[in-house]
C-alpha cells in the first residue's frame, strides 16, 4: 500500500477488537449474505487482484524470490474462480455459533446452558499464499471472529487487492469493516508485537516453517496454536498385508510432497523387511525419491543413502525418505516418540493387537491405520474447511475447522438464587 | 524433605513425562482401585500428615506468615477425613478417557473416529492450600495424566507428606509412581523454568495472585490456562425485582467474600438507584461491607468512600464493594468490558430484551441471570470436581471439570486406503 500511511499492529489490533463485539451478535443470515456479496466481488474484481498479484510477482522476481515460490505466489483467473466457490461452500455450512452445546436444570431451579460463542479475535500469520488470505477471512466471518492477518510482505499486494475487496463487501452486507485487518507491518519484528497483543487478541495461529512456528508458541502471550509441522512416519508391521503397504508407503511419500500430511520416514519391521524394502523402495526411487537409510536398509537397498540422526529429525516437505528397520513394534514406537511431530502416524497391518498397541500408544493428532497419512486433512475428514492441523493438545487437535474457532460460555438463569 | 537431595524441576517434570505414556492406556479399574487406595491411605497416615503439617505451621509463624493464612494451611484429622472422601467422590465420577466423541464412514469407506485421550502431562501452580495437592493428584490421575505439584514453599512439608502417602498407594495399585511429582524446587525462580518444559509438559494451570498467574500466561511457553481472577460484577437493572436484587448482591458480596466468584462491584441503573442504593449499601455496610462509590452513589449514600479507578480494577477478595450508577444497560456493558476480568457477571432483571443483550454483551465464562455470581462453580454446576475456573476462551472456560483435562485423537482406519 503506497497511498495511506501505516497504520501500527496495535491500531489494527486494537480496531479488531473494537469490532469483535458486533461481530459476535451478527445474526446467521447476515454473515452469510455478507460471504456470498465477498464471493462475488471477488469474481467481479477478478482484473484487479490480478494487477496487484502481477506487482508481487514482479516484486519477487526483482528481490530473488525462487521459481517455486512465485508459483506458489502467482494467481490467475481460474483459481480466483475456485477461491470465490470456497468462499461460497463456508457461507453453506452450519453455523456454529449460538448452538447450545449442553443445558441441565440443577434440583434447586437454577437453569445452566453452555452456548457456543466466538473466541472474539484471531490471528493469523502465513507464508506466500493469497488464497489463505481469503480462506481465513471467510472461515473467521462464520464464525463471527474479527480477524488480523499477518500475511507474507512478498504477498502484500495480493492480500492488500483481496482483502479489500472483501472487506468492502463485507461492510455492505453489514460487517463492521474493521473485522478484517490485514497488517500493513509485515516485517520479521512485527510478529513479534503481533503475538504479544494479548489485550485484543484471543488467538493466534502461525503456519510456515518449523521456525516460525517454535518462535510464535514460545514467544506468544496470546495463547497460539502450534500447526502444520508434520514429520509424519508409515510403520509396516510385521503383519501387513504387504499388497497394501506398498501402494500406500508410495501415496504417503509421493502424492504431495509438499504438505504437511506426507510421509517422512518409513519404518519397518525386520521380519518383512528382505521382502519388502528392495521392491518398495526401488519403486520410490523410481519416483524421484532419494532414500536415506539406516545400516539395514543400505544392505538391502545399496543406492540409499545412509541416514542421519537430523534426518530422522527433519520434515522434508520434498522428495526424500528417511528408512529405518525395527526390530520390533515397540522399536517402532520408540522412534515415532523420539522423532515424531505429533502430527499423523500410520501403521499397516492386519494384526489387531499390534494395530491397538499402535492407536495407544502414539501420541499424534491422527493415528492412520492401512491407511495414507495423507488423508488427515479437514476436507477429507468432511469438514468443509481448515483453518489449519493442530498438532498440539490444548483447545484443538488435528484439522481445525469451524468449531475448532469457536469458544463456549456458560449461562445461568435463576429466579432470585442465592447461595 | 531434608532426607534426600533437591531433584531439578527437569528431572521432575521428565520422570513425570516418561511415566504419562503408561499412564494414558491404564484401564479405568485400575485408576480407580488407585484412587480408593489412596484415600484408604491419607485416612491411614494422619498423624504422618498433621506432623508434617505441623512443621509447616511452626515454619511458618517463625517466619511470620498471617494468622489467616496459617489458618489456610492449618490441617485436621476432620478435614483430612473430608479430603480423603473427595479422593472417593471422584473415583466415583465417569472415565472420560476412551470415549468416542464422534466417529463417521467416509463414502470412500474409511472409518473416522475423535477418541478422547489424556492431555499427558498437567502441571499446577497453587498457593498454600494442602487440600489442592490431593484434589490435583486425584483429577490427574483419573484422567490419566501424569501431574507436575509445584506448591507453596510454605506448605512443601505437608505437600510432600500428602503426595509421598498417595504415590506410594498407587504405585501398589498398579500406576507408575513417576506420574506424581511434587517440584523439591519451591523457588520463585523455580516457577519460571517450569512454565518453559514444554518438551515435557502439555498444560500448565496458576492457580493464586492474579500477578502469578499474569506471570505465568506471559512467559510460559508450555500452554498455559488463565484461572481465577474473577472481578465479577452485579449489574441491577431499571427492571429488576428490587426484592431479589438485595439478597442477590448482599449473597454474592458477602457468602464468602475471599473466592473469585465473589461479586467485587455493584452496578446499578440511575432509574433504581434511589429506591434501591440506600438501603442495599446501609445492609451491606451492617454486614461489615467498606462500600466505595461514584459520585452519585455518595450523594445517596453519604458513608460511602469516593471509588478510584483502580477499584474498579481490582479484586478485593476481601469486604470491599465498589458501586456505580450507570445510565442505561449499556453504560452497564462497557464498565464490564472496561474492568470486567471475564469471570462471572449477573444482571438482575424482569425485561427480557435486557436480559439477552446482557447475555450476548458480556464476555465472560459466565454470564447469571437473576443469580448470585457465587453459582460458577464446578461442584455447584455438578461436574463432581474442579481444577480451577479458566478465564479464557480457548480449550477450557469456566469451571474445569475432567472433560478439560484431556484432548482427544482421530483414529483413522482404511484397508490400504491412498488418496
Amino acid at each position: 500500500m503506497t497511498t495511506t500511511s501505516q497504520r501500527s499492529i496495535k491500531t489494527q489490533c486494537k480496531d479488531a477488537y473494537e469490532a469483535s463485539s458486533e461481530l459476535s451478535t451478527l445474526s446467521t443470515q447476515v454473515k452469510n449474505d455478507a460471504l456470498l456479496d465477498m464471493a462475488d466481488a471477488i469474481r467481479n474484481n477478478i482484473p484487479t487482484i490480478l494487477e496487484a498479484n502481477q506487482r508481487d510477482i514482479e516484486n519477487g522476481i526483482q528481490n530473488g524470490l525462487s521459481t517455486a515460490l512465485v508459483d506458489r505466489l502467482k494467481l490467475n483467473e481460474e483459481r480466483m474462480m475456485g477461491v470465490a466457490t470456497s468462499v461460497e461452500e463456508i457461507a453453506a455450512l452450519k453455523d456454529p455459533i449460538g448452538e447450545t452445546l449442553t443445558g441441565w436444570k440443577q434440583p434447586n431451579g437454577l437453569e445452566i446452558s453452555k452456548v457456543r460463542v466466538p473466541l472474539g479475535v484471531i490471528s493469523i500469520i502465513y507464508e506466500a499464499r493469497p488464497n489463505v488470505t481469503v480462506d481465513a477471512i471467510s472461515l473467521a466471518i462464520k464464525t463471527g471472529n474479527a480477524i488480523v492477518l499477518r500475511g507474507s510482505s512478498s504477498a502484500y499486494e495480493s492480500n492488500k487487492a483481496l482483502s479489500d475487496v472483501m472487506r468492502s463487501a463485507a461492510e455492505k452486507a453489514g460487517v463492521p469493516g474493521k473485522a478484517i485487518q490485514l497488517l500493513d507491518d509485515t516485517s520479521r519484528e512485527g510478529v513479534q508485537t503481533l503475538i504479544k497483543m494479548d489485550d485484543y487478541l484471543n488467538l493466534v495461529i502461525p503456519r510456515g516453517g518449523a521456525g516460525l512456528i517454535q518462535s510464535v508458541v514460545k514467544n506468544a502471550t496470546v495463547p497460539a496454536i502450534e500447526t502444520g509441522v508434520g514429520n509424519c512416519h508409515v510403520y509396516v508391521d510385521k503383519d501387513a498385508d504387504l499388497e497394501k503397504a506398498l501402494p500406500l508407503v508410495i501415496n504417503a511419500k509421493t502424492h504431495r510432497p509438499s504438505v504437511c500430511n506426507s510421509a517422512e520416514s518409513l519404518l519397518i519391521h525386520q521380519d518383512v523387511a528382505e521382502t519388502f524394502l528392495p521392491q518398495c523402495l526401488q519403486a520410490l526411487s523410481d519416483a524421484g525419491v532419494e532414500i536415506r537409510g539406516c545400516e539395514k536398509t543400505l544392505a538391502l537397498f545399496p543406492p540409499a543413502k545412509a541416514v542421519t540422526d537430523e534426518d530422522y529429525y527433519t520434515e522434508f516437505l520434498d522428495l526424500f525418505l528417511s528408512v529405518k528397520v525395527v526390530s520390533s513394534l515397540d522399536g517402532a514406537l520408540e522412534h515415532i516418540k523420539t522423532y515424531g511431530s505429533h502430527h499423523s502416524e500410520a501403521i499397516v497391518s492386519e494384526n489387531v493387537t499390534s494395530i491397538q498397541s499402535f492407536i495407544d500408544h502414539v501420541d499424534a493428532a491422527a493415528v492412520l491405520v492401512n491407511a495414507s497419512t495423507r488423508f488427515t486433512d479437514g476436507g477429507v475428514f468432511g469438514f468443509g474447511a481448515e483453518m489449519g492441523i493442530s498438532t498440539q493438545k490444548t483447545h484443538a487437535r488435528g484439522p481445525m475447522g469451524l468449531p475448532e474457532l469457536t469458544s463456549y460460555k456458560y449461562i445461568v438463569k435463576g429466579d432470585g438464587h442465592i447461595r
